[in-house]
């Protein structure tokens, strides 16, 4: 295993200077201050031991990636009656495009664009007060990752809340439809909090251990086998919004970005992995992030487009 | 191995009698004679055994799954040049749209719809005629499947040719942007012909074997491990149109449909499985053949997105 | 000039028991309780003579018309300057459709639509508060009108409040592209207000004397003449959505049209002419208000696309 | 009338040396060659008068302005049964889009822009050899001039035929719709024989003259005057693709522009107006034409939406 610590020294240390970091997000304030300059990776393997590089234990703004918890949560909820709400397929276009809710009238393409993660939100409220989700949010995510230490940025909950003009035009376009039924501020309220979820790259790898291991994380069960292998087809063709494909096809993984820069990958059945470069490409996914992982994968054939070793040819 | 035969077996025998079937392609005379009670299975294993159950060994046009074939020549003929004339995100649309193409500038999206399929006959004949490159095409899926008896079905490229009007659209379009250098009537005379290919599920299900082996075929090697693993990236992102999201999801194999009904699919390190049942669902994927598959998938835990056994957890 | 009178009259009873009415607007209940039996008509001359038939003097929502107003209200405190923030072509494209707002970055197509009337109301309320934009726009009116007692509606903008996720959703969504500078709550209750004046064909017809006569009002310049001309070229242009190009083929008069089943009809130097009958046709048009200005046109040479008597052929 | 005759020729010297002439049309190289430095106007007055300035008397390719002569006569031949396949909108979009051909199954929006012009055509062969369609327009076009010296350019129609992949692609598309039934070879070359026309500005205002006339030229009918209103309020809504609403509010005027330069106005009962100067705008609108036009009517009052003095206020 220490063969695996070393590897992820090696690329930490390959990309330390690397030229090409990307732009780091500066549609709010609080995360246009992170240095470009940050780089952490963390790999949780399936025996459960834990190896990490750079900046590992700092914690940064998941964004997007709390998309696959609440995901999780509202399955948890409302099983598949969900998928009449939201679609499964890729977007074909920006995490932000209104254009196609107009033409599939109201119903987003899936539940990794914001407009999909909104409806997702709406579901949760639909039994919950906005305090009680941002609450049980916390506390799966704490769980998840055996860490009560993870918390919600407030600073960046509130500066999403003072922008997301194009959020605010995405629920309310989707409530004209019929497809938000909670009161739209709420909602995003709910929405922005669960993006402002800070966590390292060692706690996120943690929390996604139960989508490496079918379903169950650190002996417990979190959900069915199917549900697992589910949420991975998702993370696989929709996870990186208009730059899944190139993402499937250079490292093979399941995988959700954030454009705080972070991005969960995961290997089934064998490793969970966390990575986090604050500058973006120009689909808004993690420069440095992506090059780490493909390293990685391309180092250890972790791909899932890989033969099964074990059975060999 | 009887196992493998006696599950497909198995689920042959529940599906010759489902009700909803979908609905035969009617686009071009010789689809539409095909009866919608056809059905076939057949599974070639890592260690060479051949599991068949069903019509496996009728051939029928593959239609689109020849774009997999095309697109390992193309990348055999000019490597990676070829990204620069097609992309490798799904399209977010149905297979024939030619929207995409003009905010995009004639850059097609994937070589599995249309337009991208039409660019990669495009990049064969610029170093073949047209002839050549249908010999080449016939030559090689002989060799992957190990069958000289596997022909072009003229009576289906002709027909093919004779509508086809969508098609001399999205050339001609492509050709307006430059992205087609060669005579239109050319390029797509050839497409049709890779489209008219037939064979039986047995033959396809043989001829992928390489994209199974990592990159190796019955001890040969085809192409690299690593552009193996990539193009079965891509047949798991974009192999199925705007269904492609769902195909993931259901059944969690990378895969390639074609209107005839025909689908292979691919178990890295485990299994090439080709099925056929020419009723198509509204995606224009077929309807059983989707099913079949996903009973084989749950049953056998070959989902890309299961964890490794081996590995433990 | 009995003679109009007489051919107005002549239309209403024509129409009084027309079979295919058209739809009443829905989306709010205020506007769902018209009687689709309503039917009024007023010609306003250039010489002062005022002709009415049918339900003439009840107050109906004029609802988008309050859009030519609103724009002639911004040109004046802004001038061209106007003209950076929304465009003066036709939309091709429904009322409120938000894909047009995408491809070309938060700048609505003209200020006929509701992008670009909400675009206009942000314009005023850069000088103004919103109780005083709306204490602008009813003056405005009223001296046009010659008529003290138009009002607003209350019950018809609260309602417009209640619902409106679209417009929210269009609101926020030209925010995000910064081309709404004020509290989006604010602007669309200005906006809200201005769709909720009641007016009838007699006072509407009033009110557009200044368009039909050269800017001139009443012995009053209200816009130069060439203001006048090119409010004039927008509603031809732009005046009945989708359906522009249609009224301008059957009609040939510049007009505006709102769902309220009201349209303002302008022949230069004839006449203002106001008809009002609440079903709409499938592009949101009033059927039969379109029906009666067809006639109208047809029976008294009207069209601006007819030959200029006075010069003679 | 020589007021007329002073006045353009003070248009024509303010134009001579403008710097901002537009972009000379490159997609074929005949279009290529034609000096940026031309200008010339002609205006027919109802009297007969005919007045010009500058390069009037030298012929340049009409281009789509030969759409309006085509609609023509579609018109008289199968009246308004074309109407079914083809809109009376404009577009929202480029003379070139196909965008709208699948949102809108192969029903082009308006008879102007390309797609339209080709079921135009396609409209005309049902009933003529494309021999026959070409030598119907030539003697249409002389006769409305009362010149027969108009020519079609071969060397034009030949380099529109060469490339045109657009056109190809467009007529090809609408063809898997249904919307074409001829030969797509046929009918595009038939279309390219009527961009090809070469006529100077003198021939354009003279064949017009029936557009001014309500429907008469030179003492003969030729449409009823309810079809000449109706086609030129269809080039007033569409006449200049995505430029039309601009075009409106500036000149006022019905009109209809080609990538030769040139654009014809009609000024019902008064003028008849062609203006020829090679630069074009963005939209594909000669540039120095349209600012003449704009100055023109500035001049004399000749915008449709000008109160009709005789009337008086």
């Amino acid at each position: 295993m220490t063969d695996i610590s070393a590897l992820i020294a090696g690329i930490a240390e390959e990309l330390r200077f690397a030229d090409n970091r990307g732009k780091v997000a500066n549609y709010i304030p609080p995360l246009a201050l992170v240095p470009d300059t940050r780089f952490g990776m963390a790999v949780v393997m399936a025996d459960g031991t834990v190896h990490t590089a750079g900046d590992a234990e700092e914690p940064f703004s998941i964004q997007s990636i709390s998309k696959v918890f609440a995901l999780t949560l509202a399955l948890g909820a409302v099983g598949d009656q969900l998928w009449h709400r939201v679609g499964r397929e890729p977007s074909g276009s920006a995490f932000h495009s209104i254009v196609q809710l107009e033409t599939e009238h109201g119903i987003p393409r899936n539940p990794f664009i914001n407009a999909g993660a909104i409806v997702v939100c709406d579901v949760l409220l639909g039994r919950l007060q906005p305090r009680e989700a941002i609450g049980q949010m916390l506390r799966f995510v704490r769980e998840l990752a055996g860490d009560d230490t993870i918390a919600i940025d407030e600073t960046v909950a509130r500066a999403e809340q003072d922008g997301g003009f194009r959020n605010k035009a995405l629920a309310n376009y989707m409530r004209a439809f019929g497809n938000i039924e909670g009161e739209v501020d709420l909602v995003l309220g709910t929405y922005f909090h669960f993006c402002a979820l800070a966590m390292s790259c060692r706690q996120l790898a943690m929390a996604g251990r139960f989508l490496m291991g079918g379903g169950v994380s650190d002996g417990h069960r979190v959900v069915t086998e199917k549900r697992a292998r589910r949420i991975n087809a998702l993370m696989m063709s929709c996870g990186h919004y208009d730059n899944s494909g190139d993402f499937a096809y250079r490292i093979g993984l399941p995988g959700k970005s954030g454009v705080g820069g972070g991005i969960l990958a995961v290997a089934p059945g064998i490793a969970s992995i966390a990575v986090w470069s604050p500058g973006l490409n120009a689909s808004g996914n993690s420069q440095l992030g992506q090059l780490a992982l493909e390293r990685l994968v391309q180092r250890t054939g972790w791909s899932v487009f890989e033969p099964r070793l074990s059975q060999g040819l």
